[in-house]
């Protein structure tokens, strides 16, 4: 199959499923309410998209399990958007064309709507897996040394000229932004489905390979794309004095360098019978 | 063994652990600086305590795996405070004597200390026990329906006149805000140690119980003393328009609550050999 057949039958899925528990497994409905304001703010699933692409890779069948575990993903990928764009962090009034949670709901309701759906994410995975492994997993790819550790170097290299030239500091904060959940997402499936040790090692090249291009594709959406198609605000990064590959490299050398990336990415799953994985990196078209 | 005596063996090793393992485990220097700080700021390890002797009273061997898990709770409970303190949540400048995380290193510094922490706890809890069952337990006992959820009603009822005569949702707010992470790590310890259902019922009962009652005196402690022997700013919560049990029954029918709890919890552990348990309700004299 390949990745817009895939899409096509599972990102509804994903979306109801998210939908319906949110709503029947939260008891306080307006605390719900406030929970799947985001979380059904029209995110690609990518993160989940990616978990269950890895499963179909493996010829793991999906079902109900393993459609809970993908959407425990969403919600933790949800709660890291929610904590970002807080006044005390990047400050943003809108994502994806509709107002922040802070915005529309108030500063605690959305620190406590963040501070839910993590550990209601690690419950869903878990609950969905059975599995300690998996707990570990996504527990270490969002902690201090992974996706808060990014977040926290972010902080720190804002404004800051010594990192603006630090080629080392920038991809690992980069890396842990983004690339860890996105490892995790794959070696979650990998591990769950229980891959060769052949196949763990491809898969776990490909996602970071996928995981470590997809901020330099993000950064890039930001002075590519226009306020309107972004749905948020863009071309804020270098006006902020955020720093970032982009910022470094310029836009040319960022595209060379992620073209290299999807080369190696693919490389890695040409193995697997399903183009799936692969196609993942055809998002990346409208920077190219 | 009785609770001084456990105290003097185990708190300085949950100390030891805590300071030991955020040093080594979080990569980052300063970040893991941040995190210690309010680990390390004198917190009285209740609930790794009780985590620990509910297995010392199932005669269940002590031993790292053990501390992991009990000192995963500490990080979950620190988390909690950090987040409870913020600008946008409590406000609050001072915590056991010492500036609150955001006075002293910034807000967004904070924000990732907590969900650091977080994380990093469920993990530990995940690593020392390998159990899918304790991750679940610990994830749901902090999630919308556990702690957070209880935030949010504390934020959501705060200067609400219709829940100021409301009993069931105050006592909602401060069982979930305050019982749920308590009892959950009594449930650990009996689940880890593998109780039969009796002990597990009984367990259970002291647990709901001291829990419970743990709000009710933490309240009280905030109108009993000073702001020196409290190493917080005391007297808040009536002037904040804070609304708990003591608000709605005053000081002596509040006690008389706690005294009627404190039977009930001694009585459901007094089938255990050692005294350990039921001396956690002991805890409570200063304000009785």
């Amino acid at each position: 199959m390949n990745l817009k057949d895939f899409q096509k039958i599972y990102t509804p899925q994903i979306d109801k499923f998210l939908e319906d528990h949110l709503a029947s497994e939260v008891d306080n409905p307006i605390f719900s309410k406030i929970m799947s304001y985001s979380v059904m703010a029209g995110g690609k699933r990518l993160r989940p998209l990616l978990f269950l692409a890895t499963l179909e890779t493996l010829n793991y069948k999906i079902s109900e399990s393993e459609l809970r575990i993908a959407c425990g993903i969403e919600l933790i990928h949800t709660y890291s958007l929610i904590h970002d764009d807080l006044p005390a962090m990047d400050n943003d009034d809108y994502r994806r064309g509709k107002l922040t949670s802070h915005k529309k709901w108030g500063e605690a309701e959305a620190i406590l709507a963040g501070d839910a759906l993590l550990p209601l994410g690690i419950q869903w995975i878990t609950e969905g897996s059975n599995s300690a492994a998996l707990a570990i997993i996504i527990s270490q790819a969002v902690g201090p040394n992974g996706m808060v550790g990014g977040q926290y170097l972010d902080i720190d290299s804002t404004n800051n000229d010594l990192v603006k030239e630090n080629v080392k500091v920038i991809d690992q904060m980069e890396w842990l932004k983004t690339g860890c959940l996105i490892e995790a997402s794959v070696k979650m499936a990998a591990v769950y489905a229980g891959a060769s040790t052949d196949q763990v090692d491809r898969l776990d090249n490909f996602s970071k390979q996928f995981g470590r291009s997809y901020q330099i594709y993000d950064d890039l959406v930001d002075v590519v794309e226009t306020e309107q198609e972004a749905g948020k605000a863009t071309h804020k990064d270098a006006d902020e004095g955020k720093n970032n590959t982009l910022t470094l490299l310029g836009i040319e050398a960022s595209r060379k360098q992620l073209l290299k990336m999807i080369k190696t990415g693919k490389e890695a799953v040409k193995i697997f019978k399903q183009p799936l994985l692969g196609d993942f990196f055809n998002l990346y078209q409208k920077v190219l």
